[in-house]
């Protein structure tokens, strides 16, 4: 009885100090500015369209980050800061392509272009290419199984995205590693090159590129990505112990490390300057689109946080920094200096919310916050998050950036996923690929959290 | 203290009588087999791509009759049902099109080809077209105070879409008026020719047809919708006060009425056969485009319900009627013959469920069931409904057909609504504008929900 005492005092003191009319009402605000601006558009519309893809180390990149700060400078930033870091600089070089040969069933020789894009971080196959024998494994344990044969073949790893999966992030989460590690697992037994099933649930022909890893014991081989249907081709074939040549194509290196900024707005707090709360998303992106959902929207969407509350004219307790970091996809060298940086000066870092899981409609967030009283307080909150969709309140990671803050308590914003590997990595992240208003949404439920940890503290 | 005791006993009595793992682990059975099957997918395309757009009395009409009704025996109906009904066969007879004439600020006649869609049930300009002023109005009220101006115009309605609304669906509900309404109200004050702003807040030039109604009082004058690209060029031109003339051209009439049916798959139930459950979306659709999401995805899912509950083997205790509607854009002839024939035979409906609002990623279902016991018990399976994003449960208007079955308790389909009204009768409701995972969560939380009220009756 004792406990059930306990939480029905707990909630009124909650609600007590927390002035839920007032918050709903600001919060409403925050909606009602965020719909009715055209900012989010035109800022994602230039960021795509005028900028473009934004690997590290492409120009690009520093448009952008010049974009990024004159755009928090209008948006009311008191002030930007240009963080510098170095940054890998790798390149494709040139246009990745591979093409089959086989013969059919009259035993006429067949050619069949392969749509492949190589995986960051991978060394090119440089003009000469590669002209082996391509072998078909389902994943690690048949590659084992099979390491005897690998030796001078091109290894397709044709592992697929587990559709059953509710959540397309757990998906990915269980096939990424042949895209990390495929490459070196397969040179451990003298694979000369590597294609991998893209880590997708898409239909149509898309390669997702991504960045792989080499230790540094096993040769580094060149290793790409392939789409569905060139999957599907290829299943046709290998289904029918068909033997297949394959001559592929990648100019991948990887260049000296080169300069690259997190660009941070900040407003100042008003009562504790000292305790820092981030907002933030990546501002580099991989080459084949616009980089539109991985992850101008995040991008876009922190700036919308620090745009609306400064046009409500919202005087934070604490420094809220907004910051576009660098160089997520292929080192995280951004949000490594953010995190070394507050360490080596002794900040604050009270909260950091990331939004890098694509600008689709909003579910809720996900907490990484150890204290049971903080997260106690989170879910006190979550009726404000119902009526903008943002109140699914689940404890997981909250992003690649804001996971180098250690000891900080964290959130990432949570949409729906089902699209995002649809347009992860792909020549299908583009601006048109944006829904404005759900990005906008999750926009809201940003500043709406921002809004209350800013206020009540954690 | 004695309601509290009350309602801590009523959750495990619920909990008691329904298995809640046994219903887990069915229901996520049905999310399997749905996200591993290619038939949503499949029936989709063929519906949109092979069939099309298909208003009532059009021959696609027939066709997706006879492929609804195969698709559903394949599916695994026990028996389908061709209910016939007559319905209003409405024809656009041509390509509507429309130009204004204006002068710019040398005093030289611009033209400019406006992109207007006709209304559907709107009578024709015919071939000689309308060549009147055009008039701007904001709303009734503004049309009220200048209707001494109105004679011998074309008005323009120009009422933006509120933004502002999370809810899409409460933005339509504010302006639709002007669509269904517009033309009578105009003509009242002599006007001879509307045109509408689309009922829309997305960007592009995409006018959204969709049905008008005429009184009996009052002369029946054209009328039209109007994309939001050509919205913006009338507003400049207003702004300044330029005279604007328009040329207006559409073919719209209405032929006799003809036969059209409400397909009606069964699965006969093994206990209560006498007592009926409805699953259902409506297999008529607008003509600018495919009909994709509005609302080809409710007879899909409508479908892989009837597909997914055979497919497991699972044995209703009622009988379960699933339902492709016919005539629901303008008439609802087949929602009402379908009530008609179940009130004249005294059938028992137990439970109607519709999906009519997008194959877009569910939230939850508007339920309109005014027993209060059956809601406690519908609120009790919410946490079956959390792991597939479909437990947003809310009170509210289940669909335009199922709402015929005035007695019976009622549920729709709610996905995000943040993209219907991108799509929403225009030309962008095509089958590539539908995720098929999305479409599929929608299936599988209907799935879900018949499967308990069967299981648990109401």
């Amino acid at each position: 009885m004792k406990k059930i005492l306990i939480a029905l005092f707990v909630f009124p003191l909650f609600a007590a100090s927390q002035n839920p009319i007032e918050d709903s009402l600001f919060i409403h605000k925050i909606a009602v500015n965020i719909l009715s601006s055209d900012a989010a558009y035109n800022n994602l519309h230039y960021l795509t369209k005028n900028i473009g893809d934004r690997l590290s180390g492409s120009p690009q990149t520093y448009l952008a980050e010049q974009w990024g700060a004159q755009t928090m400078e209008d948006a009311g930033a008191d002030n930007v800061i240009m963080q510098e870091c170095m940054v890998p600089h790798w390149v494709r070089g040139g246009t990745d392509n591979a093409t089959i040969i086989y013969k059919d069933k009259n035993s006429n020789q067949q050619k069949y272009a392969l749509h492949i894009l190589a995986l960051g971080n991978s060394v090119g196959t440089g003009i000469s290419g590669l002209h082996q024998p391509l072998m078909r494994v389902n994943n690690f344990d048949d590659l084992e199984a099979k390491k005897a044969e690998v030796r001078g073949k091109i290894i397709f790893y044709n592992c697929p995205f587990d559709d059953t999966l509710i959540n397309t992030f757990a998906a990915y989460g269980k096939n990424v590693i042949y895209r990390t590690s495929g490459a070196d697992r397969a040179a451990k037994y003298g694979a000369v090159g590597v294609i991998v099933r893209s880590m997708s649930n898409s239909p149509g022909n898309y390669p997702h590129t991504g960045s792989l890893h080499y230790n540094d014991s096993t040769k580094q081989i060149p290793a790409a990505a392939l789409g569905l249907d060139d999957v599907k081709k290829l299943d046709t074939l290998f289904d029918e112990n068909i033997p297949v040549a394959c001559s592929m194509f990648t100019y991948g290196r990887m260049l000296p490390d080169t300069i690259a900024h997190n660009v941070i707005g900040e407003l100042k707090g008003t009562e504790h300057p000292e305790q820092i709360i981030t907002v933030g998303g990546h501002l580099d992106s991989w080459d084949p689109a616009e980089g539109a959902n991985d992850d101008g929207t995040g991008i876009v969407q922190s700036i919308e946080v620090l745009r609306v509350l400064k046009a409500l004219n919202y005087q934070p307790k604490h420094t809220i920094q907004f910051v576009l970091f660098a160089n997520e996809e292929n080192g995280t060298r951004g949000a490594k200096m953010y995190a070394d940086e507050a360490k080596r000066n002794n900040e604050q870092h009270i909260f950091a919310l990331e939004s890098d899981a694509g600008g689709f409609t909003p579910r809720g967030f996900y907490f990484d916050v150890s204290d049971n009283t903080s997260m106690k307080k989170i879910n006190s909150w979550k009726s404000l998050f119902t009526p903008y969709y943002g109140d699914r309140f689940q404890t997981g990671e909250a992003g690649a950036d804001v996971g180098y803050l250690t000891q900080t308590p964290q959130a990432g914003l949570a949409p729906d996923s089902q699209r995002y590997f649809f347009i992860h990595h792909a020549a299908t992240d583009i601006f048109e690929n944006v829904d404005i208003r759900e990005m906008k949404l999750g926009a809201i439920n940003m500043a709406a959290l921002i809004y209350l940890v800013d206020k009540y503290g954690l």
